[in-house]
């Protein structure tokens, strides 16, 4: 029997680690990029210098152009594209899939048109046949750090158990431990939305707020973050777990986060466009707030946060006065949403 | 009407912190300490450079090292004592209490002989009139940052809704945002609590274990928090908020921490002995861990996190061994122990 194979879709930085992943757990990757010249560097230099630069790959990793030729007779296939690419990439994909392959996809965001969750854009465009083979992999993971092999500890949720549990063991080593969790829903919304808080903890850091204020934002955001999953159909318990709270934590106190960065640039006063520009990556934040906002008005449900983050981001509002407005909103019972009181 | 009038016990960083809140808030204040040179220096010079250097506080703010002379005819008395001295301190404070005075205290840990929190050794010692009369302050709040009046929430609780409200009302500022909460026993446990996970903290920082690492025991160590919590009494969503989830990630992330502090030198091979000394101030954590270790045994929950570092602090188990028995335990659905999986 000849080594596992798997494919990863999507060259940026967090593809490319876990392909490093897959070939320390002795599979055959290869890895699919659109520019030629990210595949050229990974087959000749082991590197992919744009996205993660100090990452040595192992030789075992190839890279092409092609989606079929990435894909075809795989076992287990990676999506981990820009949320906004998903329904592109599962297109092009769909034809060529081994009938019986693993899908995993580690994107966060919302599609923008129809406010849909990355699995259920898959389920969509891909065979009827491997509707219960999709699995999301998300929790606490800096790109960077997982590449030095520091411990890690992520989750992976699929409809079936069986496809989670099979997404686990390809997964799991030493330092990246991945636990099950079956609340897909969930797992999806926690890690999506935590990117406008951690585009928010930035926007606080930038402007001199200190640790305190942070706290208070992490910890409303979560608030609101669960408000709009449990409207969706997610488990509260599930914020409170690695997709939540620990995805949160670890976005909103690192200066690795580009969502983290680019909050950071807002506050010293550059325009979107520019932090864009600057950033030349995407910065799944930015979206991610446009697709709550309209996902609050939907459920009818309220947060405040990504209100006055939608407000700096897109009618130039001044992140000043958006904090000072979130301090002094009217409530002062912090469970009166949710339990009764005395 | 003269100027209201309140009495903080304990002139440590915290206490004379929440002094100038007070003082700030228009309270007439004197605070109780136990050193002769830091009653002079609060009065003739009005700093306490041994807890809190650069903060000059306000001249309405006076200082004593009589107990019945701070507290005679106040209308509210803090208690911001080291957990271990509360009940010495309100046994001394009890005969010279006015008979409607409100009660808060702002202290953190378990007392070690009784396991009990520290709203239930005042209920003990204090006239029996006066027990609906205590509240508890808790959440995200480093002494610095309040200082500089960068902004803040914290939450208030007590067994009575009208006690936690006369609370938050005395101390509700622009800057410090108080919420109340109504779960008293919640808010103890939690802002407790979380100095044992502010210690693994700083042992994993100062082992080179990175943010992933980081975000895997807050997160963790919040479920095992709240598996106690629960047996205990207080509402899980409790810890979610801001004596929960806010307090950890604040302690847990940031370098004004003592917990997270004696956590870095402990990793660095000291012994806690050493450490201690070198800290010259109270480091809850330690007690706390002690307490916990007994609590979860008492309640029969499991306390993985709260086991190793007890290990480590009292056993002198190597941290780095500590950190890889947590990375490698065998429950891998997170939410095992909580819901139903598939």
């Amino acid at each position: 029997m000849g080594k596992k194979t798997a494919a990863v879709l999507g060259a940026g930085s967090w593809g490319t680690v876990l392909a490093t992943v897959l070939a320390d757990n002795g599979f055959e990757v290869i890895m699919w990029a659109r520019r030629e010249s990210t595949v050229q560097e990974i087959n000749e230099h082991h590197r992919n210098s744009r996205y993660i630069p100090d990452v040595h790959l192992p030789r075992s990793i190839r890279a092409t152009t092609s989606i079929e030729g990435a894909i075809r007779d795989r076992e287990m296939v990676l999506f981990v594209v820009p949320s906004q690419s998903m329904r592109e990439v599962a297109r092009a994909a769909a034809p060529h899939l081994r009938k019986d392959a693993l899908i995993i996809h580690a994107s966060k965001g919302f599609e923008l048109d129809s406010l849909k969750r990355m699995s259920e854009v898959l389920k969509e465009e891909l065979p009827t046949g491997l509707r219960e083979k999709i699995a999301v992999l998300s929790g606490p993971s800096h790109a960077e750090e997982v590449a030095k092999k520091s411990p890690t500890t992520v989750v992976v949720s699929s409809e079936r158990q069986q496809t989670a549990e099979l997404a686990q063991s390809y997964l799991i080593n030493p330092y990246f431990r991945v636990y099950t969790n079956p609340d897909m829903v969930g797992v999806e919304i926690g890690g999506s939305l935590k990117n406008i808080i951690a585009l928010g903890a930035g926007l606080s850091d930038g402007l001199g707020f200190g640790d305190n204020a942070k706290a208070a934002l992490v910890t409303r955001g979560l608030a609101e973050i669960t408000r709009l999953g449990m409207a969706m159909g997610a488990r509260p318990i599930t914020f409170a777990g690695l997709a939540g709270v620990g995805d949160l934590v670890v976005t909103c106190t690192s200066r690795h986060s580009r969502n983290w960065r680019a909050g950071h640039m807002l506050s010293q006063g550059m325009s979107l466009d520019e932090v864009l520009e600057r950033m030349g990556m995407v910065v799944e934040g930015v979206k991610t707030t446009r697709a709550a906002y309209r996902l609050a008005q939907q459920y009818q449900v309220e947060m405040p946060i990504t209100n006055e983050l939608h407000a700096v981001l897109f009618d130039r509002k001044d992140p000043r006065q958006a904090v000072e407005d979130l301090m002094c909103r009217g409530k002062t019972n912090e469970m009166e949403e949710i339990v009764q009181g005395w």
